[in-house]
């Protein structure tokens, strides 16, 4: 490979352009295994604070969490998308919602959660699971689509800024000890 | 006023000293119409992003608030606090009730609203109002008080950040049409 064609694929891949054929599904019951994992690992190092897991116990915070995901994913408006490769490789999942404005009263699609598998990230698979979840969200009817991301997690907003989200509200909290 | 004096003045007005005697209370019935208004005004121009009030009637909207309003800041755990001068004029007013964090399942206080009428802007009484949430959430032993402020709202930000409030998550929407 010469300077050229290394230059141009690093700026395909820097792109999310695909190097893979990826395929979006729903869940089925032997992928969630996976899901919750993932949904424990990340939950835990990416969606929460330093100062909320300072204030938790894991053990217990893990229990809490699939005890959530079981009640809430198995509502009749909750989604799970797997995302896969044409191996049928599992790359990542999403979980989308239906969530109520307490200040317009107007139902929406709601993002709980996202996740590409490490050594997958950067291909455009985010990108994808994403679309797949606005036209599940277009389908149901709903106005917006919306969803929480951590002041931390730059790659994630990057994504959502890329796929025309825009930043409406932080959400700010303070330690009382 | 020699320029020394007036330099100073405008020095403490810009580091919100009070040029006033301010106390806090409970709201009484009487202060409701007053905090009806403004939460129905400051919700529509400053809460709502612009993509949300064009989906919105505003009639239809202002009747979901209030009704809103009627019912959840009746419930025990919510309280309003108003600010007043030494007349009992009202400067402003404080919405604390109690969440819950799906993420964590923890309780604590939640900041529903924060108001300073325009000409009383600047002079600390929002920090007073604050304060006074804090000492509330404390006593009812919430480990954490938490809200969500517009990220256009630049003079709410500016207070939280003054009051130790950190930025956790942002609050991500995109319209379907």
């Amino acid at each position: 490979m010469n300077f050229l064609t290394s230059t141009i694929l690093g700026f395909m891949r820097g792109r999310g352009n695909l190097q893979m054929d990826v395929t979006t599904r729903e869940a089925k019951e032997t992928d969630l295994q996976l899901v919750r994992k993932y949904t424990v690992e990340t939950g835990w190092t990416i969606v929460l604070s330093e100062s909320e897991r300072k204030q938790l116990d894991k053990e217990k915070w893990t229990k809490h969490i699939l005890e959530g995901f079981e009640k809430l994913s198995k509502r009749e408006t909750d989604k799970i998308f797997v995302a896969e490769d044409e191996n049928h490789a599992f790359l990542g999942y999403l979980w989308v919602g239906e969530g109520s404005n307490m200040m317009t009263g107007l139902k929406h699609g709601y993002i709980y959660d996202i996740f590409v598998k490490e050594e997958f990230r950067g291909k455009g698979i985010g990108k994808i699971l994403l679309e797949k979840a606005e036209s599940y969200c277009r389908e149901k009817c709903y106005s917006r689509i919306v969803l929480m991301v951590s002041v931390s997690n730059e790659t994630a907003t990057r994504l959502y800024d890329k796929m025309a989200f825009k930043a409406e509200q932080t959400y700010m909290a303070k330690a009382l000890n």
